[in-house]
């Protein structure tokens, strides 16, 4: 599934393909995020424009809407959001320990309260991976408990026993229960919060297990980021070499140019279209908060470097005006302007670990965004 | 500027043409709104590709936002919101009187406090045509009051003095000052409330001044659509043939056929856009509520005849999911569609009036939507 096309010469870095059924994803590369079948105002044919290669959905939002039965009867995601590259689903833990109320770890799995209505519903690790076989995504995650910072060393142990148990019911399952939808690939998640140590066992674990590639999960959730650096350092080099690594909700510019040096392939965030629904633009020389008032008189675009649409026709001035009077068409248009940004960020740093010039043009992009 | 095509053997529809600076619009037809310079949650560039030939956007708004000094220096409404085809601009009346805060009519102006952040404003007949002329519009209005219904005859007869009175000093300031921006032309607004003798008073008032287009006004605004149908019988065949007929703010589309049958050219209205965005699309069997429960597991398109990039691409099950989970798309896309619709309304009348078909056109349209 995975093919290494190169290693960087000074880092961990390296240039890889993902095959899936729905075409290849060129790594290190960046999925924006379509929480509930759709990347927020952004229609497909945009997307696919944009030249994104993937996307992630949330599995827990779209169990909540529009359920199971809906995605069934449409065939699967693809067909119900009009989408015809891979998709990444997670697992929905991450949304089960942080949006939804009164859950409860039990021995088989974990019931929790909707945080639209309130209903109740009890998912396993087996449910899950089943639902992502109706979903039909290419990548599924497997079941786990994402950590908060900060988290006991007690508390992470415990938890980390029962994501290594989750992780092997859900490989079982995927085994013995063909999906449906055509292939799919199933990622382990490697917790383990913020201790070493734990990281290496969860890592080894998981390869004992065996999953088509390995993300890392519990980072970016408020730890300081010397910390998630460090996890990143301890986690991803006893990854397997010739399995995708994946990490899970990151993020910034600076973030992904560390994670990539430390030979990590894939991300996904909702920073490019949140950041563009609240005005700001990622641009070559840093980041542009649309509503200041110094633009109020700026007839140049966004980015005059950026062949996106939003730069090719709307100036600063007019894209300022259109979150004064709350335009849609503002947000919109930040948005995909930012997703340029990410595509065009990603594609460059491939071009740099080819060229061996990652290190380079990480200093280059990293002067504009604070380390 | 107006050029008569063609006259429907059975009724007083025609088919025409208008010529602008920037390019013709086909009659009849229809523009939708762009209020502050966008039409809401859509680009330019996806209305030019739904084949839309003009739209209409809010002297008041842009007035208060983003103010003159920023139109001026990109150059114009075009430049400013990046858009090609003609552009009609209101002259403000009808927000003043409607929108704004603790008005004043004095001798030569109108004062008003701006419904956004109290601001006072003092507005005059020729002031309005001055900011129309920054805007740049190929199809400016002349400032009237615009009486709400129902009106005594007193106050609609006082109105009626001022409002021509006004257009007089708009037209004398027109000539007087040529617009830096290109060629531009100026439209008078018939008034006269419910009364058909003030009605027939105002348009040969304005005939006499003499205008390139006459708009009637005034209507739509609450009364009885017998009473709305009488006074464009009373108004619309005394208006001058070789000249375009403008009803403002209208309309559904049986309104509009209404209106055509009476010989109106141009219609400007929110309607598309605001039901899109509330969630109802127009179809050719009536309109549609997305949110209905019926819809939830139809994986047809809107509107099966309809070629429009949300019925080529997406079914009313992902729709109305999209509108579940508040999703800006769902409104977009609904938007769009609803574009299309009027864009493929306007054209089909105008080929049923040069097939000699318009009734029976208006007819099959009509059963769909009661009138």
């Amino acid at each position: 599934m995975f093919e290494l096309v190169k290693k960087d010469k000074d880092t961990k870095a390296r240039v890889g393909r993902i095959k899936t059924a729905h075409g290849e994803i060129n790594t290190p590369n960046f999925a924006p995020v379509g929480t509930g079948g759709a990347v927020k105002t952004l229609s497909s044919s945009e997307l696919t424009q944009a030249g994104v290669e993937f996307i992630l959905s949330n599995t827990y939002h779209l169990y909540l809407k529009p359920k199971e039965k809906i995605i069934t009867q449409a065939g699967g995601l693809y067909n119900f959001m009009n989408w015809q590259r891979p998709i990444i689903t997670d697992s929905g833990g991450y949304q089960i320990f942080s949006l939804s109320a009164l859950r409860k770890i039990k021995s088989d799995g974990v019931e929790f309260q909707s945080h639209l209505d309130g209903s109740r519903h009890f998912l396993t690790p087996e449910s899950i991976v089943g639902f992502q076989q109706v979903l039909g995504s290419d990548i599924m995650m497997v079941l786990d408990e994402c950590v908060h910072y900060p988290a006991t060393r007690d508390y992470t142990e415990q938890s980390l026993k029962l994501t290594t148990d989750w992780a092997k019911r859900s490989k079982n399952f995927f085994k013995s229960h063909p999906s449906s939808l055509g292939p799919q690939s199933i990622f382990g998640i490697v917790q383990g919060g913020t201790y070493p140590d734990l990281r290496r066992q969860s890592a080894q674990q998981l390869i004992d297990i065996g999953f088509d590639g390995y993300a890392i999960g519990g980072l970016s959730v408020g730890e300081p980021r010397d910390i998630m650096h460090e996890m990143l350092n301890v986690t991803a080099p006893i990854l397997p070499e010739d399995k995708a690594r994946y990490l899970m909700g990151v993020g910034t510019p600076e973030d992904i140019f560390e994670a990539v040096e430390n030979g990590i392939d894939i991300f996904d965030c909702v920073i490019p279209t949140r950041n563009g629904r609240n005005g700001t633009a990622f641009t070559n020389k840093g980041k542009l908060t649309i509503r200041n008032a110094e633009y109020a008189h700026d007839f140049k675009p966004v980015d005059s470097h950026c062949s996106c649409p939003c730069c090719k026709k709307y100036t600063r001035a007019y894209l300022r005006h259109l979150f004064n009077i709350e335009e849609m068409l503002g947000l919109r248009l930040l948005s995909l302007h930012n997703i340029y940004f990410y595509v065009t960020l990603m594609g460059n740093i491939r071009r740099a670990i080819l060229n061996n010039e990652f290190l380079k043009y990480k200093k280059e992009v990293c002067s504009c965004y604070k380390v």
